[in-house]
């Protein structure tokens, strides 16, 4: 065997780069959200469960988040239930509720967990109703309709994920919540995310996309920003920089970082390897805004 | 207010009766199998979930197990799976599977937990894949038929269950296991709930059931035998003084023993505060068994 | 063998209402005051012995502080030492301190320790001149008279009591007491009792008298008030419902609340089990003062 | 100030001698039998009780064994309570032991400690019953006359002097025993010390007596044995060159090392501060005896 | 910014493939022993550096161990001491002894300490007097003469090296050895790193030399052998497959295998980052030696 | 043997005098400064390394600084290095500066550590360089030539000396320091040890010198001052009692306990065991200043 000098220094120059985020990131708390497109490529969903067995591999401690994808609509659609919409939203009532908790915590959450461990990991799967994770209230429509088992995140009690996270386990959390009563919540994934990180002071909170994140120039690829302060992402909506879509999202990373995160990334799920090659290389593939 | 001396003194004996037994299970682990007939009383549910919650808050580290119930048949009704029997065994096929996952961990699995919260309990909800808790393998059906996902325990990973049991956390334990591919298999809960006991070491198994133990004469329920040991049991049954299918039981609390718990029980959990009574008092519910 | 199903839940509502209060207290201090006439009846004695034992076996940390009797009294006369009064008020001369102090710490202390340690316990009886353990000065008369070896606490040094009771020892306590130059000291028992368990921010603190608690009507024991604030105290005074003896007694509950303890106790030491009813019941048997 | 150079070198010797000895009995125990004429000079006691405080200080961990003395007989004689002699042994009937008691765990025991403490330590005294410190039965007479309370050791039990020497606190303890019904015995100091030492694990064993140790010639100062092993021992007594009361002594001291304890020393108590001068020194003031 | 797919997946490659072998290397112990030719390469010195700093920050424990090289003769000439040698073997006397001390713990051993520290790391530069770390004795040549200061190990006491790494510390390490009485002798800086390594039961144990590791064929830098088992080596040199020098080099590889070193590692110090390549990546770029 | 009774008591009141500094100084840091007159005296040094060595016996946790001494001129005499003055000062150009670093830390600072190894303690000997232990800067004349590196120290990071403390080591310290891009810089011993001391938070700084400390009278060695207050030598100074060359050492004294140490003491380094007498007597051998 022997060996091509060139592609040696290239390794030698990725390891080198790597290294030190690896180290800095020993220890803390990575929280990723996962869910919609970057959920369909089943060879990209592959790369990225690598990625979040990989990270617990070196010592960083990842905590997968999920919401439902298209396996509940099929099987309301199966057991006959007719969605109920009110002005656009949907109205979830209790039987919807119970399919909905049935399919993401008894079936995606399973799945995950198992892939997961298939990979060597030891993942744990739960939803916000185990050990009261994710503490809801019912979610009132601006109109004052009821929507439902539609929640808001009142509180989140993470001890039992730092229970996990100081052992060798990985949580992967189904978007569920609950209250007093024992009632069950439809809550929104990214805030999940977002809510967990914030309550567990996390180091990095990832939104797995299907964009490349945010761009000066929306067609011209070359044209991503790396980086971005909150103060820069208010003066590029200001500027019109940044437009459409881009602007919920953006503000939603914004109030992550007020909430006491250190780093929000967005970074297009679609590529293989998102997780580390975002966190382990100097320029990242997506965009990160810290404060 | 004043009070009635030989009520204080009735209620002082229970203590100091119930007391060295707090002190004696202070630390120690206890597997409660619930399912069944014991399922079905809304009432005695109640208090058995309370015995739990109420173990947990004395230092005792309980742990449910349970199997599934009508909700499976159910659902498979509403999904028009049709069953399919071999010889009087019900063949799981992939489908069949999904549907009893999703019905035990998703909803059975996540009501327990949740009425445990309910009670102040932190209760943590998880099956057998999580964590590779319960390793099993397909069970092959005497003549060799293949019964689908029907499995029998491998090995049991409690490294989870531990980690919980030191915190103040109740893992309420569906009874699916899984390989190496990550398929999921339908275990039977009597023996997922002896092989946890046994890997965990515990302290004491309850089999909550709908008698009320072992009884010299089937019919004379004053002659119900408190406590057997393991050569008491074959003595018993060879003469003759056992019969029925209370030979399986005992005969499944003997092999529990041989693996390493200390004490078996089989009590009737129609009885209010069943576990209570019978790990709490000096004469017990039900029928214990011992080496 | 059988059971009675209305015993049985009555068995059962007793344990469910005292594993709450077992659980408050675990790993929290109980001072009890032991004395006087509750010492005198010896069924009482023992079942007070047994709760003291109970309670450090369910993970309680009790401590016992005792006075005199009349066995100082006996051994003064048969060493013909005479009693020397001044306005009603007892001189004790070093002559009379060294026979209360070989009386006290040589035969009652042991005396009780040696009754718990037969029951099972651990206990380790001393006074306070081990460890320098209540510090104190002579004591001044009103007129100004000298009472010889009669002394007022300056200091506790709790640290040897905190040793005890993070192990599994139960510390019985003389109230004698020590000065620089290791003069030794009688002591108030109440006193002694109120003033290490402040020092220790005890949880609890238990004056076990021959009297109910504290009554409405001093004739009605169906008049007993279970719990009390110190303001409740104070208007129960003002308004003349609660006299004589009890008001000294109250006062004396009032000052142990200011300097730190949660809850003080007056209950008839003289009812069986007496401790256990009046901690780990809802109602509890005698009068609770709180802040 | 100035300094004589020949006292500076003696000084700096007598150090550089003492530092490796106080290095190698840190965190070691070092039980001591005081009693008997090393008790009556008061000068010379003062240096014993600063010897033992100033181990505790630098970090060795003493223990003080101490018997009776004239205390007893005065106190018998004060209560008219007649000596009974059986073939020249002491008849300890309950009355006897009673008074046996009260003066050896009430004053002898809290007087040493008393000084201790005004010392700067902090001694903690107790006696044999305290945490069934010292288990005893009933020894019978040669002849089988029952000699009352006399007792010899069951068993110690040292885990209390355990937590007390990890701590800053120095154990007294006054030779009575106990049994299973809370009777109290008569223990022999010097066997009570022994037994202590051995449960201990103790590095020494140091008996404060009035002679000065082991001489090759009973009336030659000069010819003191400061170190034997045991099979010297047993040749010094074979060949005759001990003899008399000596031989007891010396036989006790080789069980004490067949027990497991380290070294055991006979040093004279009348010599001021003889503890430190034994085991500071390189030649010592009396006779150690190691394996 | 844009970035370019076919390079992403390419370090995404590099980052999975090295993430395994970091965790599994993480709190292990990795002997570099560095020098000769290794050492004349500025730029690569820098790299292998960085390696040591690197791996200390991921979590691997690094020790470097090195020799001389020309800067003692240029001191040797410089002070006019003649060298002296014996059938061809250097004669080390007091006064070279003495020069050799000065130029490798004064100024090598504080240069690469210093540099490494230049890098962000905390190096601590120490020989094996230090701590007596390596014991050693005189080397008699075969014939008997007397080599001087030249030294042989007798012992390694590692504790010094544990302490530093348990904590930021990377031990740097000049080959000197001491005896009892003090005196340094020259000692081989491969024996030395082989015997630490062994001593430390390190993980790893890598000679940086100025080959590429074995070859089949030696002209072929295609047929590097990658890793062979000790029983693969002598195969090959029976076989005369391996021949000449790498004879011997082999042979303390196999020597290193059999005093409890895992895996020993020949490689190319004139590449860059050698360390990293050979232990973060598949293939590596040596050869490694494994039981 | 026997004894003589007046050298007993002498010995066991130089214990008695000794215990309780022992036990004051107990895990405390001492610091050392050792050099010039003091260095000389072969017989005397090693009673100043055996006094270190027995500091850290007793648990005391000594560090000697030292700086250069006659061997750095005869190195530069033999390799005809020509001194450079400027204005009477010393200018240290890179290769001085390369001499001064190989003999003190290649020579001076192995054989003290060497010798102190022999004694049975476990030296370590390092420079300012090792783990960036002194940082340095380019310290200017005061007319702002350049003096080469003659450093002045900016910052000392004392973290891998309370690891060698915690340990059984002892740090021995030759006074180098650097900076940031790993140049080598010659400190003044005295000053980097108060600084050492300073960091460390020592209880004492012992400077040994030729002289014995301060004297009312300086012809007189009766009136040698043990002790002083900083106010005290201000108002010494003033009044004209100390005079000439005592007057900079007493000012560093005052300057070292403003850095927050507790004692700094200069005593005559030429007489036996001078660290010991100093401070394990009442009235030491020098003089000592407190705050």
């Amino acid at each position: 065997m022997s060996y091509d000098r060139k592609e040696l220094i290239m390794r030698a120059n990725v390891l080198a780069e790597a290294l030190p985020y690896i180290h800095r990131l020993s220890g803390k708390t990575v929280v990723i959200k996962y869910g919609g497109n970057a959920m369909k490529d089943e060879g990209v969903t592959h790369t990225i469960l690598e990625d979040v067995a990989l990270l617990k591999i070196v010592g960083v401690n990842p905590i997968l988040v999920h919401g439902g994808g298209p396996d509940i609509n099929t099987m309301l659609n199966r057991l006959s239930i007719q969605p109920n919409f009110h002005n656009g939203l949907r109205v979830t009532d209790r039987e919807t509720m119970e399919v909905v908790q049935m399919v993401l915590c008894g079936r995606l959450n399973k799945d995950i967990t198992s892939r997961l461990n298939c990979l060597g990991a030891r993942a744990i799967g739960i939803c916000g109703k185990d050990g009261r994770l994710i503490e809801a209230r019912k979610k009132a429509a601006d109109d004052g309709t009821d929507l439902g088992f539609v929640g808001e995140i009142v509180r989140v009690n993470p001890k039992f994920l730092r229970l996990l996270q100081e052992d060798e386990f990985i949580p992967v959390i189904a978007s569920v919540g609950t209250d007093e009563e024992g009632n069950s919540y439809n809550i929104n994934a990214d805030t999940a995310a977002a809510e967990i990180a914030s309550a567990l002071r996390a180091e990095k909170l990832i939104f797995l996309t299907d964009i490349d994140g945010v761009r000066r120039d929306p067609d011209d690829p070359a044209s991503l920003i790396p980086a971005l302060t909150v103060s820069e992402v208010s003066d590029l909506i200001r500027r019109g920089v940044i437009s459409g879509g881009m602007i919920p999202k953006l503000e939603a990373c914004v109030r992550c970082i007020e909430q006491g995160i250190n780093r929000v990334h967005i970074i297009n799920g679609t590529v293989p390897h998102p997780v580390m090659l975002e966190i382990f290389t100097d320029t990242g593939i997506g965009t990160m805004v810290t404060a």
